[in-house]
């Protein structure tokens, strides 16, 4: 054992705590017909959690962690740390980028060998731990050689080390039995048009994703491919801007039933959606996977990736989750970091447990509002003309025929009250 | 002649001018092989010209013009105003909605009845004028049937009456020889996600479209058939949110080739990008049409549909338009209202002579820049590794060559400058 | 009766219930030493309830209520319509401007009659009603001779016609016993800074507020005046952006203890700031006063004005109101206007109830905040050095001391941690 | 010489040139009586030029340059770079905190005597150079120490240390003849609302710039003391919001006549405002001093520090410069970086010497739109009526009189036309 969390000990389920302890969730409670963990599927972020500084644009490091430094010792003994974290939060997943997790060397090769003695080094861990890994993805934004992108670079070097790291990537993630493997567009986008040439571009892009797809079958991993959208920042504009952006991409390059999307309430937020709308158009699209749950200050305009702690927002979140069949490969992936300021150990435990206290809460109120049903039976009533044979039948005519029938039947259609005050009122009774 | 634009005569191209005049418009003026007149192709939007009275949400009327009012002998008497304004801005074209031009009836039928008068007599009126019709479109979004969508409502009789306006539209513009047809959603969209059936009204919209494009060859309408994205307003989320998405719905259902943008400065503001990333991802997909010109105040979260001027920014928007090829069918509409407070005919004059101008300032600098060359050599000479041998190959191999191949070279790329100081600079040089 | 809200009657307390009651909300229930009703003083506003017709900028009138219209008679069948729906809900307050409950005349002083003859009207009203008077206001933004402006105007005739008519409403808030008099900026700002005279229009703003505040203690009245800041919309730039804009605004003035703050969520949202954070500033300042509760959609840049459905951000904007102290003339205004597709008498019980409930299950979780003491413990905690001796004679040092202090002791100050997901964990344990 | 800038040389003014020379700035220009360079005072703004490595938070440094390191000889070569690029640029002012100048030492005093040494290294600099000091100010914002913030920071310590910085970089600022000292507001504001004490972090705040203005006086220092505001960023929320905040702030601690304002571009973009807003605002209070150009990309949420490229925009600003008497002490400070690519010496000088060129051009505008006098002569013509008497005796009058007044004149004032449109033709003029 490492002394970074000596003197705690691992949570337990306490209701009544003001403590360290969960207070709604209970990994073995069964709601819907599963246990709340094979619901929930929370996940840990390596990145925030043990290799962020607590940087920001304007200062430096704040975070004193024992385990900071480029060494193989030092990436040792995060991972110690990290997987007794796990324990601790008893959480049944994580989740890397390459750098997370090995020290970067001096050739490609050298990351790779330290990269793949950190994979045995993590495998072993899990083999003794009860975590396993949701998904691993391949950092192509942070070191300098992608300042202009990674597969969409403007040099075809750089798109080689990219597709040769998400390879590794790949591979490692397959060998850890990861189940899922997710691309995010770190700086694949750009600052200023001027210099930039969308079309080739975006045949980059679209190239590469092909390949990972064809990567994965060619090696047999099971797992779903993810794609992360993001609307801007690092770049002014990132292409993979939301879902419907991300699903006109799919469609274009044919891997609308390869990929699916990795959705993040941070940047939905970021792109002008709610993160529900965001979870539903991707339902609706067939393209759903999973989720990076967090939450954006309303008031700040770039990425805060906090911890969630509005109740409602996350109820209406998995209730569209739930609506799109819950999870499957998928889990709830917490791409959230301390603020800076919080600097001490028990504020990583603390801002995890208080955040998975608050998934299971709005999870729960999500499954009563689906159980309860009057949600969805007002929703249903609603569409219920175009269930009718009329309905239908709409939709195979054509507009010469319709616009005889609107004159011929003297057609005057009345609105109806859109009900949403009632509905908020309903889902207020729930959460 | 009315008297509204009394004492007022045909605006001149006069360079010097401080008043009343085109000091940088000159339809005649041969740049880059054509009349500027036909390159930059402005259309006068009939409604914020004519049929709005300066409400806002805080407010109602602050115009005060003599054509207001729900009758026929009104509804000509503006289409009389409006053919002297074209003449006095010598515009080749114009754009309406039924709703513009005629009075709605207590019927279908009945509005249609009006409707079809007014087309006769813009008909008789554009004869006797230089001015076309750029294109019609209906208003499916000010009528309270209309509240929760067109083509998207949850009542099939509300989609019926909506495909019948669009057709009867359609057979309007093509009667007049409009070059194009146009749909915005106006309230294709939605205020929450508890009442709405996001698949079901995706699938309305798509057929929907579909049927636009079916009675278009039905009846051998050649213009283009124009969709205009935006993302938010009136409803909370629209769906044709942006290019990209609408991009995404087009793929979906088999329409990318049939159907073209018409792309709004405004509302490329409102999705979070500029007006000149739509109009260069529109072009790079294939899929450029039309532009709306005008401006949002970039301190007003609503559509403020302002008159540009700010030449720069409409430089680099016409420069896309060139790159894309310039226009075909479509044109430059000036989708602007005065502000509520411009109460004067001068006003409408004024504004609209000032936008021309800018217009054709920025257009101007953007054949300019084209034609130096600078700009376009240097963005290919930042992708020339894509043409060689070893870059083209790249594309065609997979991630295991290819990471071999990393490893084996010692590849080890270097980042270049993107130069975009350098390259703003070039554009300074222009506008 | 009317006949409205027919079949319905007065809605109980009812913690079970599933239809139209209170299930948090009881007005009667000891919290704090003081009743709910007591605590909260909720109010309807009558503007958004009963005079507004669901317009929004791309349409009109979609509600149907059978007191539209500019008489007299629907006047007070508006008047009747209210004080049943102020009995459904049994709240005790409501709010007006003066053109919300009278019609327009066509003069200045026929205006002034119908609106004399009303609050006689609402006065009888008033007395076979357990419903008193939150605040008055001036409707000095809708008609078009205030597009300019008010106090602020360029024509001195409109700063005068303002005044006469501010004046008329304060008599007639004095008249019914209100309890506080409101002024929001409506056009109090400008549309371009080209046309504007920002000290001119300064002066002229502030010499209005000293009038109102003469005026009020020349007759006598007893209640607060109250300014309600609000950024921008409909003026491109409000003077009023903000709590800290006014709070400068009152200090040129020599108002800061003559004025207090009517504090609007969906303002704070559009100023950028969290509702808290204004209230916590007013309260800081000693310029608290009262709530405009409702609630800004997050992805809208408008002022939306829903009614408020989120308790943790509620319970947190009344953790602020009652360290201020509660509420001494002030309330709960809900500023909130049904969504333009609630077209049924019942939307309108609903909204309000429903917020009623969300106010009501926040109220009590900030008294239970606040009588745990955590938070407030561990902010005074945080500060402790600062009561210090040490501390305090910081602030009366100099430059001079200090730093040769700091050179001679060796200073090396360490960060702490700001706690604030634990803060926000324990926040999480009451809502 | 250093060999950083080889075989560079020194810009000249070549109206003609398409490299790299000034096409628009010529300092010894005489314009409204005054030399350009006197009239601009540009300066460039040591910390983004030569401390800033190139990192944002997805990724660390892309710039390589030779002076960057932590060492006292590092501090010089990068002052020896500093010069030669003033110098090549012929700009007349630099800029510096005192983290940029000096490497930190372990102890307050290490890094005293650093600072000490390396400003009479400046000084020996700026004997041979004709670049004088515009302002300096302190880092109180970068080190962890001073992640709760600086006066405002909870603990008394980082006070102390913040004012022992503080005097020792107004020290240095008076010894280099300074014509200004500069205070932003780096992390003074707060993160949650529910760890901070707003009421004794305002006390904090006001009392520590009491004591720079004391200490101003006590060194008998002659330049102005300016406030650069700005809402957020690094801070959720910053306490200088914007200027009409810091003029509240001013006033409760009676500061209002001994400090102005410092204002971005970027800033007040961040904080809802134009540009010209924050002068215009700042202007009619009586505190404006001085501004930081740039430009805030407009679709990003975060300060983007870009180098200006917008003339028309840049005008405007200047016209407020000019209107408010242009610059006393104050001047122009680049304060922006290039963008993360753009690697090469070049792109530093091409972004100085663009910026400066935009600058220019939209300077000569402001001065030749404010010549022509139109502008002026309408605004004075929209407010004519208040310099009649009756507008004058209104501002002296009563709520009573004025009511009586406008019953009995029977006043019914009648709108004017804004003429936005019309300003804005005017403008593009001059732009």
């Amino acid at each position: 054992m490492t002394d970074f969390f000596k003197d705690m000990s691992r949570l337990s389920f306490d209701p009544d705590s003001t403590g360290l302890a969960f207070r709604h969730y209970n990994p073995d409670e069964v709601v819907a017909g599963k246990r709340m963990e094979d619901h929930l599927r929370f996940a840990v972020a390596y990145w925030h959690s043990f290799a962020w500084p607590g940087g920001d644009p304007f200062g430096g490091q704040t975070f004193d962690r024992p385990w900071f430094g480029d060494t193989m010792d030092a990436a040792r003994l995060k991972a110690d740390v990290a997987f007794e974290m796990f324990d601790l939060l008893n959480v049944p997943f994580f989740c890397w980028h390459d750098a997370d997790i090995r020290p970067e060397g001096d050739t490609f090769a050298e990351s790779l060998r330290n990269f793949e003695e950190m994979i045995d080094y993590l495998g072993t861990k899990m083999e003794a731990s009860n975590t396993k890994l949701l998904w691993g993805t391949a950092n192509l934004f942070s070191h300098r050689r992608f300042m202009s992108g990674a597969a969409t670079n403007p040099d075809p070097e750089i798109f080689a080390w990219s597709a040769a790291t998400v390879k590794n990537c790949m591979d490692a993630t397959h060998k850890l039995g990861g189940e899922n493997y997710v691309l995010w567009g770190g700086r694949e986008g750009y600052e200023t048009l001027l210099n930039t040439d969308l079309r080739r571009e975006r045949q980059q892009a679209g190239r590469f994703l092909q390949m990972v797809v064809e990567y994965k079958h060619k090696i047999g991993f099971k797992g779903a491919i993810l794609v992360e959208p993001k609307p801007q920042e690092p770049s002014k504009h990132q292409y993979d801007y939301d879902v419907a952006t991300v699903y006109g991409f799919l469609k274009e390059f044919g891997l609308e039933d390869e990929v699916q999307m990795n959705i993040e309430q941070g940047h939905a937020i970021l792109a002008g959606h709610s993160f529900e709308h965001e979870l539903a158009l991707a339902a609706s699209l067939g393209i759903f996977g999973s989720i990076d749950m967090n939450r954006n200050d309303y008031q700040s305009g770039w990425d805060t990736d906090q911890f969630p702690n509005n109740v409602p927002e996350v109820a209406l979140a998995y209730y569209e989750v739930l609506k799109a069949g819950g999870f499957t490969t998928g889990g709830t992936n917490f791409d959230a970091k301390l603020r800076r300021q919080s600097l001490d150990p028990v504020d990583l435990i603390a801002g995890h447990a208080g955040a998975m206290d608050v998934c299971a809460r709005g999870f729960k109120a999500a499954v009563a509002m689906l159980e309860d049903g009057t949600l969805e039976a007002m929703r249903a009533e609603r569409y219920a003309g175009w269930d009718s044979a009329g309905g239908k039948a709409l939709l195979d005519s054509d507009f010469a025929a319709i616009a005889a029938k609107v004159v011929d039947d003297g057609i005057n259609p009345q609105p109806r009250s859109g009900r949403q005050e009632i509905l908020e009122n309903i889902v207020n009774r729930f959460v």
